[in-house]
Formats: structure tokens, C-alpha cells, sequence
């Protein structure tokens, strides 16, 4: 038995210009996915009866299974089933069922059925109708030149109604169990995709290839897959796995297991095992790092207090770094990001700190302190480390990207972690330092 | 002049398995309108060398223009310049152009060029090279068989970028003026886009069909657009303009010169124009509000310092309030909120205050105070205003919408604004106000 070709034919003025974000064919292809199938092909055309006919007959050759999602409305741009009849050479006719839906639909809604309402049970000859659960739009399923042919209406929701209880269903039978794919996600922060990819070269030269790898930059993180499609690669797959982990070190977070984590979540549980609280002292990042971690539903449990302080002055009256250091060091040294982590251990009477403070930019480089340049300081009391980086990205990607550095660089110091982190070794800014 | 037609590849496993919804192809068709131009056919393929150029060679033959997307990266599952290269027979050669603008960007970053990443200096012979501001991967333009070809990176800002200063300008030279739109912008808050398209519909139900208005939501400032594509409207918008606005009153922000601003930005040209300076005292929101003020270069001037004051008892020793407050009226009250207020105002030296209190959830609601209500302080320390809100999004919304709202908030008090907002006529929390 062999994997079926899988086509989406998408179809709405609304997609061609747009106005809406399509978000049905990932739906479609996360459905399809647990069933261990993949959309080979996805084609998107306007309103326009002509475009539909072609493609559909042009699909049709190519593909066993092909889902046409959109045009099932009652105005004259919804053209699925008209252009069904034309491929197909099936004439229109009213279908019973879908005049009973319907009847029924507006019965229970108590509306009249009017005339452009109508136009949605005039289907071709001999369909079979998808039952539309939350809405107007029945679907209906034709097998045409041994392709099986689903047309969806566009309404998010009562597409995924279709699709979780008829559709799926129905394409599952057809797909044999050894089929199914097994994915195995990982999250990695601190390396590149190229970096990443040169170090598996490098390192793991002999890389099976039916344990397909593949990256996603989700910045911070990189999601990176490990998918199996045959029994023998899924067996290999743990030890790949483990060499993988290997390789990754401390810069593997963890494996997904039902949602991705954020780098907060990471840190917030790990804070939350050892039962400790963290404050944050933020300058350059101006409070993404507290925001980060508020982001986290109970984060109150491990986060009670984070300071923004923005200009000197305020670091000398809200964090006490002393007027003498700020002057003799300047805001972006290490020894204002050390006040700064005092300052805020002392006012929070948390156990752990993350303290930061750089040059975002654009404006306010200098030679010595160009833009981009910051210091971090984080621990306990009894053990502050400290790390100048240079990071000479824009502003918003500075902050985003420094932020995630700051809870990273908790969560290697609470797993203990006595790796060089990527970043670190890439991005060391000593060279700028006084 | 013919009208070109326009085709749009997209290439990526991501996209076929669902894991990320496309908003690329929204993107380019957005930008392509304001050229008064549309899609014609989309077609999105995996990362699969056969697929692509199979549809490359289809597309040139009915397109006059194909974008192509994705598929630049240094990973073995890029493959766009391969494909290109089969396709076109132009053989791949390393680009002297692609080589100096990644080893300027490595050097940058104060990065090591590696070999996946010289990957992306290999392209078609006789390519025309699109810079990228933001990223390693260039992007590349090729004309074959009469069809101008536009090769662009997957990452969003990246497209973005090539998009406004390349490629768009370049093919804006070959559309006749006469189809060119005109097209005016305004960003609104606190109006939602069937409240608004409702108070249309009432109050200018007379709106001309040939100025076409559109409506982008883009969380948290709704976009609204006028549309005109001859002289005759374009001379007929003004006087609709003045009456549109007139209806948005102060939810509108302001017309779009050259790019859209944030709610912070109107906040902080304003404080700026004031000479004032604004401190904020946030506990649900986590940071947020300071984040996205920081976001912005040369904030300093006016914002010098936030607290995050996440827990009953640092709002006491960091902000002051008094522990009779917090137990007497509870931390989400009118009480607590106006003495954080006064609690940053004091520790700031700043001249305007937010402060924010409320129950982010999902948990920690009660039947008096349930998840999603929120109290409000702001202005000065001589006039300052309170209002309860209730807000019962999930976490992520709660916390982004809050902070706009305490943005927009503090921008009405700037303009001295008499009128009452939507957003606290429809979320009005003071029903629960013990």
C-alpha cells in the first residue's frame, strides 16, 4: 500500500489579497500529520470558475486524495460546487440531504430560508454530503478518476468540525499503520541552525538517513525533529537521539512532549523544584526579562519583584548602586551590573538575580561601549558571575535576544551547568571591556 | 499595458506540516495592492527538489512575475537556488555580492563564517543579487522565459525588508500609473472592526463604493484603509477622511506616514513634547507596559525607571503601600492601586504615573474579584484618575491588552481628552467594586 498523494485546493478572493491569514491548511496538515500523512501540494486560486476548473483537473491527475476548502457560501463568488460539476462533467441538482441540513439549520436558528441559501444544496449528481455541524455550508465527497475529492467550507471552525469527526476518519482507513510517522521534538537555545548543522557534520557524519532531521528557528528557541516513517528507523532512532543530546549539551532544554515551553517556563520550573525566587535588575532590556516571566500563569510563586532602572540616577536611588562606581565605571561595567544585582537582592529579599545592563541602540555607542555591548551579572549573593557579551543586533531583536540569553544563563546556573554556552564563546565581549 | 500576472511559490516542509501558519504570502499581497496589483495563483510545495522545479518551470510559462519564498537558509533542506539552477540550466556559482555581504554580516555579529553558511553565496549564474539588511540570506532576481523571478528568505522581517526597499519599487516601474491605488492609513485603539464597520454603517451609510475601506486588527491597533484607484475618488477622500474621523474621535492615533508607530511611540513623542517624564508600578502586567515603552530608542528622556511589583509584600517595601491597605481593600483594589501610584511616583521623581492591579489568571480569580478584573491609576500626582476594567481574556491578551489600554490611558490624558473610550463603556469592571 502506498502513502497517498495528498493536495490542498484552496480557493477565496480574501486569501489572494491578503486580508485574512490562511490558517486552515495548517489545520488540515496538523489533522493529516497524526494520521502520519503530509500535503504534497498546496495550491491557492481567487474566486474566478475558470482558475478552479483547471486546477481541479490538473490536481485530480496527480493527486489520490484531494481536499478544496472554500466556496461553499450562498453568494455568487462561491464557486466549489459549479466548478465540481464542470471537472467532473457531473451535472448540478439539489441534493436531498442538503436541502433537509439546511431546512433544518435555519428552522433551529429561526430564520427563513431565503433564495442565495438555497444555492448551497445544488451539488453535483451523486456526492456524498459532509455533515455540517456548526454551520449553513454542507461539504460533500466525490471519488473523480480515482481521486478523492473533499470539498470544506472556509469557516475555520466548521472546517475542523468536518475534519475531526468525517474527514479524518474516513482518510484514515485508507492509510496503513506502518506508515505513521513517529516525530520526536527537541528545544535547543544557544545555537544556530548552520552552527548546529556544521556540528552534525562534523560530529555525526554518518547520520542515518531514514531519521529525517529538521530545524525551526523560532527565535529564541530551535525546535529541531527527528521523524521516522519505517519501524527500523524508529528502533535506531534512541541511540541517534542520544548522541544528538550528546552533542547538544546544556544547550538542549528539552524534549516536547505535549506543547513547546518557553525559556521562562524553563527557568520557573527549574525555580520552582529548588524552591527558590528570582528578582531581575534591568536596564538595556527595560523589562522584558520580568515580562518573560510573567508571561508564566504562578510565576508569583518564584517571582515577586523586578526593577527597571533606566537612567543612572535611579540606579544610585532605587538599586543603590553608588554615585562613585556609576561615575568611575560608567552604567554599562561590570561593577554597576554587580551593584545593580546587590541593589536588587538586597530590596527583594529574593535568593537568586538576574541583573543587565547594555547599550541597546541605536543611539549611545561609543568606541569603548559600542552598541550592542552589555554586561550581565546573575547568581546568589555568595556566587555572582558575571559575562560582558556583544550582541550588535537591532534594538528590538538586542532585547529579545539578550532577554533569553538572561534566563538561559539561570537556567545552566541552577542546573548547575559547567559548559561553555555557544553565545558565550560567539558573542564575548571581554575584548571590549576597559 | 497589460496587467502582470503574478505568481507566488512557497517552499517549505514547515508550511506542509502545519507547524507554522503562512503569513508571508498576506504579506506580499498586501504590498502588492498598494501597487494596486494581485496575486493570481499560489502554490506551495515542501522542501523537495523535483516539486520545485517542476512548478517553477509550470509557473514561468503563465506568470509574468513569480515570488518565490523560502528555501535560502544554510541547511541541506534549502533548495531554492538548486532549483533555480535546474530550471533555468544556469549553473550555480559562487556570487562575489552574496560572499561579501555574508562576511560583512558575519563580521557584524563578530561571527565565524562557516561552511553551511557559504552555502548561501552559491547561486544561479548571472543572478541579480536583493540585499538583506536583516539576515545572512540574500535574496536573488532572475528573469527566464520572459517571467521577471524574485527569490526571497522565509523569515518574515527579512521578506519584509527586501519587500518595501526592493522589490517592491522594482515592480512598481512596471505597472502602468493608471492602476497604481491610492492608498491612505490610520491607526485607531479601543474600536473594534465590526464596532467601527457598525458605527460606519449608521452614521455615513452614504460611504462611496469607490473608496474602498479596509480593515486590518493588528493587536493591539486596529489599521484602517482608504482605497481609491481614480482621480475622481481620490479627489472625493478628503471630505470622507475628515468625516471618519470625526467618528473615530480620539481612538484615532494618527495617520501613517511613513511607517506604522506603536501606542508607546504616541506616548512617548507626546511625553516628549511635554518635556514630562513617566514612571510605571505594574503587577499583573509583569513589565509589559515598561517593555514595550523600552522598545523604543531614545526612551530614556522619558522613562527613567518601572517597578514590577508582583506580591503583596514587595509592593510594601518597594512601593510603599501600606500593609493596612493591602489588607483592609486587597491587592487588586482602588485603594492599592492609587497608593502604587504614589508609591513610583515618589520613589521616581517622575512627573506622570501608570499603575496597574488585577488578576491575569487562570488562576486566583474570585466570585468579588475574578480573573480578568483590573484597577487603573494614572496621571499626575495632583490628578490622578482610576478606572476598573474588566477583562477576561486569557493570560497572554489580559496582559497585552492591559498595557496598551494603560498606554492609550496615559496618551488621552496627554491630549487632555474628554472623551470617554470605548474600551471602558464596553469593559467597565466597576459592577464588581466591592
Amino acid at each position: 500500500m502506498k502513502v497517498p498523494n495528498i493536495q490542498l485546493l484552496l480557493t477565496g478572493d480574501e486569501l489572494m489579497a491578503g486580508d485574512i491569514v490562511d490558517s486552515n491548511s495548517a489545520m488540515v496538515a496538523q489533522q493529516l500529520k497524526e494520521l502520519g500523512l503530509k500535503i504534497a501540494r498546496k495550491v491557492t486560486v481567487p474566486d474566478n470558475l475558470t482558475l478552479l476548473v483547471n486546477e481541479i483537473n490538473d490536481m485530480t491527475h496527480t493527486a489520490d486524495i484531494l481536499i478544496i476548502n472554500g466556496g461553499l457560501g450562498p453568494t455568487v463568488d462561491d464557486l466549489t460546487a459549479q466548478a465540481l460539476s464542470n471537472a467532473t462533467r457531473l451535472p448540478l441538482t439539489q441534493h436531498p440531504k442538503a436541502l433537509i441540513h439546511l431546512k433544518a439549520w435555519c428552522k433551529k436558528r429561526g430564520m427563513q430560508l431565503n433564495e442565495p441559501n438555497l444555492k448551497q444544496t445544488i451539488l453535483p449528481q451523486g456526492c456524498h454530503i459532509i455533515d455540517n455541524k456548526c454551520g449553513s455550508a454542507v461539504g460533500f465527497y466525490i471519488n473523480h478518476q480515482n481521486c478523492d475529492i473533499y470539498c470544506t467550507p472556509g469557516v475555520p471552525h466548521e472546517l475542523k468540525a468536518m475534519l475531526d469527526e468525517q474527514i479524518k476518519p474516513a482518510i484514515s482507513r485508507s492509510v496503513p499503520s506502518e506508515l505513521k510517522n513517529h516525530v520526536t521534538r527537541l528545544q535547543v537555545f544557544g545555537l544556530g541552525e548552520s552552527t548546529l548543522q556544521k556540528l552534525i557534520n562534523e560530529k555525526l557524519p554518518n547520520w542515518p538517513t531514514n531519521i529525517e532531521l529538521g530545524f525551526r528557528s523560532g527565535s529564541p528557541l530551535l525546535e529541531v525533529k527527528l521523524t521516522t516513517q519505517s519501524e527500523q528507523a524508529y528502533q535506531q532512532k534512541q541511540l541517534w537521539l542520544t548522541k544528538l543530546s550528546g552533542l547538544l549539551g546544556d544547550h538542549l532544554l528539552g524534549q516536547i512532549k505535549n506543547k513547546p515551553l518557553s525559556l521562562a517556563e524553563y527557568v520557573l520550573n527549574e525555580l520552582q523544584k529548588q524552591q527558590l525566587k528570582i528578582t531581575t535588575a534591568e536596564s538595556c532590556t527595560g523589562g522584558l526579562i520580568a515580562s518573560m516571566l510573567t508571561q508564566i500563569s504562578g510565576c508569583s510563586q518564584n517571582f515577586e519583584v523586578g526593577f527597571v532602572t533606566y537612567s543612572n540616577e535611579i540606579k544610585n536611588t532605587v538599586l543603590d548602586v553608588s554615585k562613585q562606581t556609576l561615575e568611575k565605571y560608567g552604567a554599562v561595567s561590570e561593577e554597576t551590573v554587580l551593584a545593580m544585582a546587590h541593589g536588587a537582592l538586597n530590596k527583594s529579599q529574593a535568593d537568586i538575580v538576574i541583573a543587565v545592563t547594555g547599550i541597546a541602540g541605536p543611539e549611545g555607542g561609543t568606541k569603548e561601549k559600542p552598541v550592542g555591548m552589555v554586561w550581565l551579572a546573575w547568581g546568589t549573593i555568595q556566587n555572582l558571575k558575571t559575562q560582558c557579551l556583544y550582541i550588535p543586533l537591532n534594538r528590538k531583536y538586542f532585547q529579545k535576544y539578550t532577554s533569553s540569553i538572561a534566563l538561559d544563563l539561570i537556567r545552566r546556573y541552577l542546573l548547575n551547568s559547567k559548559e561553555i554556552a555557544n553565545y558565550i564563546t560567539e558573542r564575548n565581549g571581554f575584548k571590549y571591556k576597559k
